[in-house]
């Protein structure tokens, strides 16, 4: 590509930006009550959000971060409620072991479905999940009534993902749908509150795949 | 699909939410120095992020709005800097008005020029841009490195964006190549500080095409 302006070589590094990005994170941070094991996907939250208050507000169940990577190690599929967190999570770690990122949203038969229904594509989507994707994480940014649903169907003994990433944003019934994913004794990752989104998600499941290669 | 459980109908529709939930928002946000122009896309950035700091951070050139519409209308092009940007963008407006959403970062020659020039695809990817989409608007919610080189090639007087969306996310050189995009006199649309990404960024561009369909 030929300029009429001189092109300036980067002094930093995009590797330097991001060492010394989670330098700054971990020192803003300060004190907090997150365990090791954690602390990598609370780091890579605030990262992608610049909100401290958000990195806070995160919540594991005691096994989500060993069952998040025993599923990326074991090849399961992450199941997105999205495009966004589909194109976003980054992929060669996720296919070095088997699995890969589907979204059902946009099936043909999902669709059909919710209009037969009357109801959300969103919820649809993760009923059809369900029936496909067994032992799955499930990545929630966008859709409180996804989240519902699938809440529903674990009590309903239908679902049995591996590990439930339950962020969505909103002003109506987005919070709520996290407070109703605190209540479940299976792995999950959530925040309190009504932020979230899928750069959030995209986030938590690129700091568990991180993990699941490094100590692989 | 069948289900060994009842489905529940939904009691309150998806766009009775949307509704509800900007009502939420206006009733929170109180008052505030926006235009009534400029504060359909301060909404809907509130909207997904349920972050009213970040809502009042936004920063807009006086001719933002009219230029972000006319742009749309005229069919002109949407270069994202990320998938996760093009993805999110509701698309049926501006497929309406002939225009479209690219992202170039992915690209061969992109890929290749970068690691010729030992600097970032983000940086190539701008560079390659302002050659093929002469008065676009730019929407970059990622990558810093982008916005600078934007503003830069803007400078050299070799890129006439049609507007420039810059909210990129981070903690090195985010904010600070938005001080940079706030000094330049051509249309920009963004925030102080920090915080911004990819779904900001769509938010924002969702909120022109409706602006953009609905006077049309």
């Amino acid at each position: 590509m030929d300029f009429k302006t001189e092109f300036k070589p980067l002094t930093v590094q995009p590797e330097e930006i991001e060492v010394k990005s989670f330098e700054m994170i971990t020192e803003e941070l300060g004190a907090h009550s997150f365990t090791q094991e954690q602390y990598p996907v609370v780091q890579r939250v605030i990262h992608a959000s610049a909100d401290f208050e958000l990195g806070r507000s995160l919540v594991f169940h005691p096994r989500a971060i060993e069952a998040g990577i025993a599923a990326i190690r074991g090849g399961k599929r992450i199941v997105a409620d999205v495009q966004m967190v589909q194109v976003g999570v980054s992929k060669p770690r996720i296919h070095k072991f088997g699995g890969d990122v589907d979204v059902y949203i946009s099936d043909p038969d999902v669709m059909a479905e919710a209009k037969r229904l009357n109801t959300t594509r969103a919820i649809v989507s993760m009923r059809k999940a369900v029936k496909e994707a067994d032992g799955a994480i499930y990545a929630i940014g966008n859709a409180p009534t996804a989240l519902l649903e699938l809440i529903r169907l674990v009590k309903e003994g239908e679902a049995r993902p591996g590990l439930i990433i339950g962020m969505p944003v909103g002003f109506v019934s987005a919070a709520e749908s996290k407070d109703e994913l605190r209540k479940l004794d299976i792995p999950f990752i959530t925040n309190i509150g009504r932020k979230g989104g899928s750069t959030i998600v995209v986030a938590a499941i690129n700091a568990l795949s991180i993990m699941a290669a490094a100590e692989a």
